[in-house]
């Protein structure tokens, strides 16, 4: 994998390991350090010179002006959970692997708020705070690896996002290391506040490209009861869609997800569990308040399913039966990966655009001959078709292009966007420029003006 | 007011009358231009050269074409109703009056978005919005005369916001002209996106030193029910803080506000209604959920006020009674204005920290020897101690220009921020560099970089 043409010059290294204690040239262990977890056979990755793992601040700025003094590419990393690419590696470039920085720093109970480092793992400060009978909101599927610093690159959501909202929104504050390899504080830790730009807005979802994250506070929100769990078949992809946009108007579900016919027989077909095989789609639906009204909502969600001509409508108030109704959905990607190599989409519509998305999905997998499962957060209108191919065949990876570029287009048609919250990366670089127009040269303003010799992640993001 | 000064060349007008239809030199229509309602006796404010009034973006995209091209400033300007001094004119500047700019262009009410023109007066898109069942939720407590594209500018909160958040949280999509006097739009009508930078929430909250909104989309929510209001008397302001900070970490109120002793006993004395003026402080709390839930909700919170000291506690269901029960809070600047010339200002620190707040606030009132009613947004720690003075009087002036400082020190020490929801303007400009350090100049790269000549309401917000 790893080879010597980018090998780095010795001024590079020596001048990094004096600046960070954790610094490597192991072409083993650069070449773990290449990609994420993006379709490889679709995404190129470089060779890195270096691999650095600071545990500090002070060894993040030190090391990015070694790397600003060489002109060399700065590559942040968190777990390499990343769907997008936007954590391979540059040829010639530093990976700054961010896991060493993985301190929980403060609980702040009574102002419900958390400061910690870039590495640590979402799951963990999650787990972290329920001591205090808190919780932090942001669940992407990927909470039990991924890092709170990649969340925040990519501005991560999740399941529950559709009560909660996403990363974005539950932060707060920012330690940043600029290009120049200075840290920088800014946000405010109250919900409201308006003095000066809103910079943590701007470096949330900027994915490496304008800072590095070396810490974070973020607003916890008190944890909520385990409530009410529904799933319900449909025998219409139409039916549940319509149901799905009713139930995200009347009602406050904190998880509104669906599942395609294709994705509901790849579930079944590697773990089988009685689902309907010629269902045209599932939905699930929980409601996280307390007992009554978590059931009163729970059976309204109900009525509306089975007006909306769903055949099979299953609820339970009880935690581990809602896990169990629940299970297909969470398995669904898994399932979809035990079929091929997979390539994973993230597009969002307007809610109301949900059955539109998902008929013309159906409609790109017949045309361009790919299966294609579709699931996903749909009560925030964010789904994922996931493209299914063989990585070997190269006709097969030409139309899983084409069928990738036409989903894209689609969203963009029905008013919505081609990237929900995966970022951007590699994979949609090229696409970026059919959502965003003449706006991506002001975009590039922006990242001129706080990284004006473009060593943070080059050519990842915008 | 006006003087002959800044009087505008012949060429700047001419240009501008052939960019836009309505345009005007007239010094006494310009000096009804000057200034917002920021305090006249600490503010200045300068002569404009010309007013235009555009009527859609290509004429506002003119209009900056021909101020960019001579240099002159251009000042935007909704209703003229904010409080920092924003929309001050600027000697011989252009000030663009975007009050005709007032269409509602769309409501989607299946999708609950509503695009509109930034002229359009906040209440008026709620008015538009109702018989869709639908509401837009941040609720200034200038809505019923305040732009939309002011609110946008200032990131405007109001009492809502402790449930429903801030203008940025409401924004979807904007139209802004930047200031080469070209129109982009930027944003996405979903609730995940992460193609490109977050445009949009840097633009809103930028008091129009980045760009002019000239159409924005929002976000509705379905229109709540009534619920229930509660309105207590706390012997101590102390007890009051406690309260505020359980309700907020307990139960989920739509309103949760605030008011102390000097403001409670200047609105008896302009409205008399009962009030106990030996109360420390009187809060008040709402509930807009369905009628049991929000019985319910409002019994816990009674609940806790007593337990905190309340020696007075009302709740009622009946929307009429709820707005008498909140009447003295909605007269608490009406009341105090009555005593004297006002200074309002808007603060925040984290929930916990408002007791401390408070009574750090009647410490500076007399240490300074000025009288300060502090009331607000409690429930999310966002609240307006307001300096009354006598404007004639340069000892007091002096010493309200020093309490103001002071309070603004207060709230950085407490975790807090200078500015909550009514922006930097004029009025803050200066004590900036006391929150934001160095940050500020990181601020400054994007200014330049949107607006390399600085023609965009300089010297306002950052």
């Amino acid at each position: 994998m790893a080879d010597e043409r980018a090998a780095a010059p010795t001024s590079l290294l020596d001048e990094l390991r004096r600046a960070v204690r954790d610094v490597s040239a192991d072409p083993d262990l650069l070449a773990s350090y290449r990609r994420d977890q993006a379709a490889p056979a679709l995404l190129e990755a470089g060779t890195p010179a270096a691999l650095a793992r600071p545990v500090s601040t002070a060894e993040v700025e030190a090391a990015v002006r070694v790397a600003a003094r060489h002109r060399v590419p700065v590559v942040p990393r968190g777990a390499g959970s990343g769907l997008t690419g936007g954590a391979n590696a540059i040829d010639g470039c530093l990976v700054l692997g961010l896991e060493r920085m993985d301190r929980l720093l403060d609980v702040d109970a009574a102002a419900r708020t958390a400061t910690f480092q870039p590495g640590l793992v979402n799951a963990a400060l999650r787990e972290e705070v329920r001591p205090h009978g808190l919780t932090y909101a942001p669940d992407p599927a990927s909470m039990e690896f991924s890092t709170l610093g990649g969340n925040i690159a990519t501005n991560a959501g999740g399941l529950c996002c559709v009560k909660y909202g996403v990363t974005r929104d539950a932060l707060l504050e920012l330690e940043v290391v600029l290009a120049d390899g200075v840290a920088i504080r800014t946000g405010h830790r109250t919900r409201k506040g308006v003095a000066g730009y809103d910079l943590v807005g701007l470096l949330c979802g900027s994915e490496g490209t304008l800072g590095i994250v070396t810490e974070a506070t973020v607003r916890l929100l008190p944890a909520p009861p385990a409530g009410c769990t529904l799933a319900a078949g449909f025998p219409t992809l139409a039916g549940a869609g319509t149901a799905v946009a009713r139930i995200a108007g009347e009602q406050r579900p904190s998880l509104l997800e669906l599942m395609d016919q294709a994705t509901v027989r790849a579930v079944e077909a590697r773990y089988p569990m009685e689902l309907d095989l010629d269902a045209g789609a599932y939905l699930f639906a929980a409601v996280d308040e307390a007992p009554e009204p978590a059931r009163e909502a729970i059976a309204a969600i109900a009525r509306i399913c089975e007006e909306e001509g769903a055949d099979l409508v299953v609820a339970s108030d009880d935690p581990a039966e809602g896990r169990m109704l629940t299970a297909a959905r969470r398995l669904a990607y898994p399932a979809l990966e035990q079929l091929g190599s997979t390539l994973l989409d993230d597009v969002a519509v307007p809610v109301p655009r949900v059955p539109a998305l998902l008929s013309g999905v159906e409609r790109i997998a017949a045309e361009s001959g790919v299966l294609i499962g579709t699931f996903g957060h749909a009560g925030e209108g964010n789904m994922h078709p996931t493209i299914v191919y063989d990585h070997r065949d190269a006709d097969q990876v030409a139309r899983v292009r084409t069928a990738f570029t036409a989903i894209l287009r689609l969203a963009l048609e029905l008013g919505g966007t081609i990237a929900g919250e995966h970022g951007v990366g590699l994979l949609k670089r090229d696409a970026l420029d059919l959502e965003l127009g003449p706006t991506r040269a002001v975009q590039a303003r922006i990242k001129q003006a706080l990284d004006p010799d473009g060593i943070l992640n080059p050519g990842k993001g915008i």
